[in-house]
């Protein structure tokens, strides 16, 4: 299907930061017109992210936010309050701009790069597709995935980036999937070794008979598939999702071009959680933006070692909460790179 | 010099919130493509807006910050980091584009108007003029303005929003003034009866001695000039400054006009809390902003009933917090007028 199909696709070579751009950046904040660290987290921010572009001057102007979608079978087992059938209505809600996904990238002039990883069903006209399959197998039944699947998502994810947004200064990765914050909870439980009630949450909206439900179907998924916490392909292939799949291919293409990647929230940290284990070295293009309701969240932030720019309470996924924070990071890069130095206004630098 | 110097500044209409407005802006929310409630304080921040602006279908498309400067004879006093200087020299920056307020408008699509409220010494070219004096005198040593320049400054304000700023749907607060966090720790300690050292920091960055000479000073203005608590004209005569008074009149003003006002850090704070004394159905139209590093920042927001959005360790002024803000109030409104309702998506509403 893609051309690195027949490469391994998490063979990747991630450059190390860039500590003297780091600096660099630091003492441009030092001469610009306001007193030293006045600007607080913005001012870090802008030094991080010149690390990871390697130049004084980073940039967040062009901004893409890859909302890739993918069905998912452990919906059989009463895991979500929707029908898996919402999943492509709302590839279709995306592609027409009416979710809330396209009017946050309008009012902060992101563009949204939508993917059908494998949605159940018809594909939606005008979606990138790169369906790896017609929605992934039952996971308490059996795999969700082949291991073949597995790495052919990961494959597309890095070449929707090769070939679709390589122009970009920075990604944030999104996702729909009716039932995917069940995979995502298992993969957490899984990777860092936490106890699934711990990680599970109530997902677009379920009650507290319907979450016990989801924990025991994780939780047997778990037993049943053995994942192997040390091969994150495994573990993606066992309990995973196309579309989680495709965002630990976008997370590694993009770390690999030294672009920051912006995490949403649940979903899209799981897919981080195992772009991480496949190499350590993509934490270092790691942005957090909101803190999810999701309780699981919390646990991927603090084994991610990110700090959110905000709570707001939300739990849409689609890459809202990136799309929001992608405001804030170019708002910090704006600043770093527009203001004026007191020499250049004529300001004595005390 | 304004055309209502002959009235009472502080006799204005404030009209109630439209609740109304806000119920059907809350139903809207439940049609849209999205969970119930899954944009958290987004959806409620639409819905607040909503009631503001009188219509289920709020906009921050066109936003103002208003970036009043003004000098402060407490200088004198060896209060600040900076020489009085500084103050006309950022004005100059602010209108060459060059100061983080530039760059974060630029960044928001926001405007950015800069008023000369009293700036020491000559004015800049191409502000807006409305210099009440050559900068306040010294509230160490008497009353830092007459009854009669602070009832100007607050009609300036108004005027400010009336004539320039009349088709905005949110005005953010700004100011520039070297020593206005003496003033504004002065104003928060009498406004809210806190003491004087709870509600004094470290400004633009003085050391310890510097604070501990800033909170005597403070308190011996207080205590020469006795401004009367309940007569927020009377406070801010006595340990004012030029350009709180003109916020104070922004912020009446916009109110009147049931447009939000984003208060921004300690200084903006300073001009809420007086508005809010001198009608209180101000602060029905006030929106938060940032957290700021000042100590006093939290009493007043706790006094206003305001919660930040984000606290980034900011403490600029100038209006850089409202600024970072308003990108996420619009986002908030965008999302709310933007999105398709299930109905429109073709999707079953459940």
């Amino acid at each position: 299907m893609t051309d690195s199909a027949e490469t391994d696709p998490c063979s990747v070579t991630i450059p190390p930061l860039d500590t003297d751009a780091h600096e660099a950046a630091l003492d441009r904040q030092a001469t610009l017109t306001k007193p030293p660290g006045s600007l607080g987290r913005l001012e870090t921010i802008a030094a991080d992210i010149a690390a990871m572009q390697s130049t004084p001057k980073p940039r967040v102007d062009s901004a893409v936010v890859i909302t890739m979608a993918g069905d998912h079978g452990v919906t059989a087992e009463g895991v979500s309050a929707y029908p898996q059938s919402i999943t492509a209505a709302m590839v279709a809600n995306f592609l027409d701009g009416g979710a809330a996904i396209s009017a946050l990238c309008d009012a902060n002039d992101i563009a949204n790069l939508v993917v059908d990883m494998g949605v159940a069903g018809a594909v939606p006209r005008g979606v990138v597709a790169h369906r790896v399959a017609d929605g992934t197998a039952n996971m308490a039944r059996g795999p969700a995935m082949t291991r073949g699947q597995a790495l052919e998502s990961i494959a597309a994810g890095r070449e929707v980036v090769r070939t679709r947004a390589a122009d970009a200064n920075v990604i944030g990765l999104g996702e729909m999937g009716i039932g995917n914050t069940t995979a995502s909870a298992a993969i957490t439980a899984v990777v860092t070794d936490s106890a699934v009630d711990t990680v599970t949450g109530y997902g677009t909206g379920i009650d507290d008979g319907a979450r016990a439900n989801k924990v025991e179907t994780i939780e047997r998924a778990i037993d049943l598939n053995s994942p192997d916490p040390t091969d994150p392909v495994d573990v993606l292939g066992c309990i995973g999702g196309f579309e989680i799949g495709g965002l630990v291919g976008v997370t590694l293409e993009a770390a690999s071009r030294r672009m920051p990647v912006v995490v949403d929230g649940f979903i899209a940290g799981a897919a981080a959680l195992l772009a991480t284990e496949i190499d350590p070295r993509v934490n270092d293009y790691l942005l957090g933006s909101h803190a999810s309701v999701e309780p699981g969240h919390d646990v991927q932030l603090r084994a991610l070692d990110l700090d959110p720019l905000f709570d707001y309470g939300m739990r849409l996924g689609e890459g809202t909460g990136a799309a929001v924070a992608i405001g804030v990071y170019r708002a910090a890069c704006k600043t770093h790179t527009g203001m004026s130095t007191f020499a250049e206004a004529g300001l004595v630098d005390e």
